[in-house]
């Protein structure tokens, strides 16, 4: 937000603003994840966190074919969401010392990420549709079935042994 | 986050760490809501966003129960997170005019709250059931019941007239 402040007069302009929210947002958490896999001490966790980045970087770019399919140049706006959820995340981490613990906060962590990135790709999508820009809807679903799948993968590494170890 | 810094060692204290979070979230929620409840121009949402806020009031006192149920005392813990989410809210919301155009910003808004709330208290039942306390996960499951429904309301207003409208 910020960049786009006072521009906002119609519904393609809420839907431009919010891709910019996103392509911030996908890049902040390009820039997380290293982190979190190199203090996740479960390898299934490790490995769901390294798929995670690979298609995460791949969001990026598809938030830019959303820019591209409108004739706009990619944009971010500053966006004080994603920002608390990784503060929040990266507090959080730094006040557990116990690896198995600290594994099941990072889990945590994600999935707040992930239910953020829901939310906003489920917004996209419908508002796409209001505009008429199906090219647009059509690319943010495949985005959004990766993040539900993400999720869900996080919830069965969390159920099927990382709470149980921590606990 | 703060409050409890560096005194989380065990998966008990990450759980009573997050029961802190969502207690400040919650009641961030409620002085949110009536701000939102004000700028919502369809009746619809406007009364989708006071049924809500009837809810989230028990949501803060469901924490509290769970607070009562481990024999501590309701404490919040700063949380960044929805901090930045409602920051995110309020900054959209006051950059658009257009009442048609903010009535689709206000769902946005609120589906990423709902969502950053579902996130939570799954792991919060995940992380209950872990350590067999099965009462808390009772509570939760309710919260989190009425949190998944909200969020379907808020879909279907959106989807069944406010974005055909704004767009």
């Amino acid at each position: 937000m910020g960049l786009f402040s006072k521009d906002i007069e119609t519904m393609n302009d809420l839907f431009i603003h919010q891709l910019g929210d996103v392509h911030y947002a996908e890049k902040r958490i390009v820039g997380a994840l290293p982190e979190m896999i190199a203090k996740a001490s479960s390898p299934r966790l490790r490995k769901a966190f390294e798929m995670h980045l690979e298609q995460t970087r791949g969001h990026v770019r598809r938030v830019e074919q959303a820019f591209e399919m409108l004739g706009k140049s990619a944009s971010s706006v500053n966006c004080p969401a994603i920002d608390g959820i990784i503060e929040e995340a990266e507090e959080v981490a730094g006040d557990v010392d116990d690896k198995k613990v600290l594994d099941a906060a990072l889990i945590a962590a994600a999935q707040a990420v992930e239910h953020y990135e829901i939310a906003r790709y489920g917004t996209l999508i419908a508002w796409a549709k209001s505009l008429g820009r199906d090219d647009c809807a059509r690319v943010f679903k495949e985005t959004l079935a990766e993040e539900k799948a993400a999720d869900d993968i996080l919830t069965q590494v969390a159920e099927q042994g990382v709470n149980q170890a921590a606990a």
